[in-house]
């Protein structure tokens, strides 16, 4: 059983799609995160920041997946990371009615003593200066550091951004990021330039289109499993991260061959994510619905060709 | 060997991408059809129509890859189908400058004799009254019938494309022409509603994002190789059916287990098509580089992990 610190906002979200409004429900990238390592044999803890306005029941939930929360600062009087968002018809895009970043702008993390040798170490989708702090807490250099990152940070603290991820082993970027970073339209190219920023594995996220894992000459593809219908996109990215870093650590092999299951995993959990709102979907899944599902994914990409 | 017949058009194509200009050059569904399809052990012919202004030269290329072209009827003083469009920068769309139907306006394709016992059907993308006629000339039911299509024939043929779609098997259609002609956002939904109309199969293309098959329960998924520079996407769709069938008619399995392996190689080929102007790769592709590629294909997509 690897140890996996997760860095990452635990937010209030408040979500509307097609198909419906949420009110206010649990979220955040750490959150997602978390919920999606539990499935594996891991020993996780979150490091975040929160107001006292956030439910205890949010935090019980989280404790009740075993995930360590003495990291998760809480602000008195202060207000919790909030986000309201709008998904358009196709689900593809959205629109951000409101972010409040309350205690999030003065965020400084603190790494508990008991995570500060963790084998992994996830850090969630934060302003690049934040996580650069994290890995600077940690006392033994992580078997694997990875990042979330998106377009805000390119635009607004690129400097940064590019001094943390000469620190980390995996970068996990959607397909417009990875272009916008490396002004590169291939998606090859554009892993092949991140690669030489520092991270020597690229995992590009293309949403319904499934996700590239690059590393050197070698590229893995997992497709997102096609759905009869997809509820509420919200968190499948952090969910992929979660059970990738997650499946890593309880696996404690580092391989290609063993990141190429990552993926795998980490693609799978987020074919459930999506199917209900917010985290509704994760804090129910069942060992065997996982199970099931990869025969699934299995069946989705696995032929028979006999090479020559 | 299996016997393959090909309907579509045989064109004078001109291309302009961000790469440049090609002038006039080979092209038509009908010949990216046979091209991909001769990499095959299968006696293939061509169905189609073109004028006496088609150089020599291009018919001496498809009979150079033993494709029979006693269907191809040559009008004398007629002109050939002439397609001229422009790619946009990101390869992903394209503006239609020129198309002249030319003889194709008044083609009423004739299967001759020694193809109309064939094993397997592959009706290019023509009007679905002329793909039809096709099929009543066939004395055998042959043993597969696989139509492309486009969105054009629903706009402007709908009764006549959902008349000829209840005698076929296959269907190969893109994913925005799904859409459309189901009226479901969700690609399960649609291929199911699709099959409901009478193809027992559906393969959705995504261009750059792979290709899906579906039969009743099953799903299969191949990706679009990832690479360096795709070069002009003319008649990718049209090699990958080529790959399809020609795989098909080659090993005479229709099973949906060597239908997966039909979409790898369909993919596989369709990933050489687009790294040179208009038919220029798949004339000289050689046998050696499928075979290299299709380990590539392999490592792409395959996984070990241990199911429950």
């Amino acid at each position: 059983m690897g140890k996996l610190l997760i860095v990452g906002t635990v937010a209030i979200d408040e979500i509307e799609t097609p198909f419906g409004k949420t009110g206010k429900v649990l979220g955040g990238a750490a959150t997602f995160i978390g919920l999606a390592a539990s499935q594996f044999d891991v020993e996780s803890g979150i490091v975040s920041i929160v107001g006292d306005d956030l439910p205890d029941a949010y935090l019980e939930t989280l404790k009740s997946k075993n995930i360590d929360l003495t990291g998760v600062e809480i602000v008195e009087g202060g207000k919790t990371f909030y986000w309201k968002g709008k998904y358009h018809n196709d689900l593809n895009s959205r629109d951000t009615l409101i972010t409040d970043l309350n205690t999030l702008a003065d965020f400084r993390p603190k790494v508990p003593e008991h995570f500060n040798d963790s084998d992994v170490v996830m850090l969630g989708n934060l302003h690049p200066s934040v996580q650069l702090s994290v890995i600077q807490q940690m006392k033994t250099r992580p078997k694997l550091i990875v990042l979330d990152t998106m377009n805000f940070w390119m635009d607004n603290a690129l400097t940064e951004l590019k001094e943390v991820i000469q620190h980390i082993d995996v970068i996990t970027i959607n397909d417009e990021e990875a272009r916008q970073l490396t002004e590169e339209y291939s998606l090859v190219k554009a892993a092949e330039a991140i690669q030489k920023m520092g991270p020597k594995y690229v995992v590009i996220k293309k949403g319904e289109h499934g996700a590239l894992l690059f590393h050197k000459e070698q590229i893995f593809f997992a497709p997102a499993l096609p759905l009869e219908e997809v509820f509420d996109p919200t968190g499948a990215g952090d969910t992929f991260a979660g059970g990738f870093t997650g499946y890593l650590a309880a696996t404690n092999d580092l391989s290609f061959e063993n990141m190429k299951n990552a993926v795998i995993h980490g693609s799978n959990l987020a074919s459930f994510c999506v199917e209900r709102f917010g985290t509704e979907r994760m804090e129910n899944l069942r060992r065997h619905e996982v199970d099931k599902r990869l025969h699934e994914f299995k069946a989705l990409t696995q032929f028979d060709i006999e090479l020559k």
